[in-house]
C-alpha cells in the first residue's frame, strides 16, 4: 500500500485499497515467477510452479473481474511487502550454487508467497462478506483456494519428494 | 536475507541463514509492534497486541537458545521481506484517520507478519528435522505454535469482536 494511501477514510476505501494491494503482488509474482522456473531443478517443482504461474494469470483475470462488479477500474498500488519477499527470493536464489539447496531455498520462498497470498485473500474476504459484495466473495475464495493448494502442493515437493531430504545429502 | 548469501553453500548454510533471516524478523517486530498498539483502540486488538509483544521477546530468547545448541553466535542478516511488511504496515496506518478502519487495516497487517513468520518457521522446522537438531525442532515448534495461536487470536478480535463490523458501519 502507498502513494493512495491519504485517500482510505472508509471501510470501502480500505477494501479497495487491499484489492489494489493484492492485483498489484499478483502482477509482480507473474513477473517473478519464470526466474525459479528456469532455476528449479526437481521436476516436480518446475512443474509446480509452471502450473502456478497459469493460475495466476487467471487469478489476475478474476481480480479484474471483482474491480468490474464494484464499478472500478482494475488498479495495482505499491505494495512493498510482495516487493520486499521477492527480493529476498531473487537474492538468495542468485546466491546458492547447489541444485539441490536452491531447489530448498526456492520452495521456502514460494512457500513465503504463498502465505503472504493467503494472509491478504483471507483479510479482504472478510471484508467483502461484511460489505455484502457477495459476488465479489467467490472469486477472492477461489483465490484463495488456488494458493492454499499451490502452498500445500509446495509442502508435499518439499517433504515427500525429497527436495530437503536430496539438498542435504547433497551438504 | 542478503549479504551473507554467497555463503549459502550446503543446506546448513541455507538452514543459518534461515534462522538469521528470522531473528532479524522477530527484532524488528518488537520495534514495531509498540506503534500499532498505540494506534490501535479496540481494547481486545490492543491487549492482544501487547501480550504478543512479550511472546515476541521470548521468542527472540528460544532462538537465541536455538543458535547456542547449534554452537553459532545469534545473528541477523537482512530480510528485505518483513522490512517490506512493516514498511506497507506503517504506511498504512499513518494515512487511516477512522479509528475503527485503523484497527481493521491493523488487523490485517498483523496477520500478514504472522504468515510471513508461519512461513518462515513451517520451513525451518522441516529443514532442521532433516538435519537431525531434534532439539532445535522443539523450540522452533513452540515459536510456530505461538504465532499460530496469535494470528488465530487476530482472527477472533476482527471476526467475533466486531471490528471489522464497527469499522464497516462506521463508513
Amino acid at each position: 500500500m502507498g502513494i493512495f494511501s491519504a485517500d482510505i477514510k472508509t471501510m470501502d476505501d480500505l477494501f479497495l485499497h487491499g484489492l489494489q494491494d493484492i492485483y498489484y503482488a499478483e502482477s509482480q509474482i507473474t513477473k517473478a515467477l519464470p526466474k525459479m522456473i528456469e532455476l528449479a531443478t526437481n521436476r516436480d517443482l518446475s512443474t509446480g510452479l509452471r502450473t502456478h504461474l497459469q493460475e495466476t494469470e487467471g487469478q489476475i483475470k478474476r481480480l479484474e473481474q471483482v474491480f468490474e462488479k464494484l464499478g472500478q477500474e482494475p488498479k495495482g498500488t505499491a505494495c512493498p511487502a510482495i516487493d520486499g519477499i521477492i527480493k529476498e527470493a531473487n537474492e538468495t536464489s542468485g546466491e546458492v550454487e547447489n541444485k539441490a539447496v536452491l531447489d530448498a531455498a526456492i520452495v521456502a520462498n514460494c512457500q513465503a508467497v504463498e502465505h503472504y497470498e493467503i494472509a491478504r485473500y483471507g483479510t479482504l474476504i472478510a471484508w467483502a462478506e461484511e460489505l455484502g459484495h457477495d459476488e465479489v466473495v467467490r472469486f477472492l475464495t477461489t483465490n484463495l483456494n488456488e494458493e492454499k493448494a499451490a502452498n500445500t502442493k509446495l509442502n508435499t515437493v518439499a517433504l515427500r519428494k525429497g527436495v530437503n531430504t536430496k539438498a542435504s545429502n547433497a551438504a
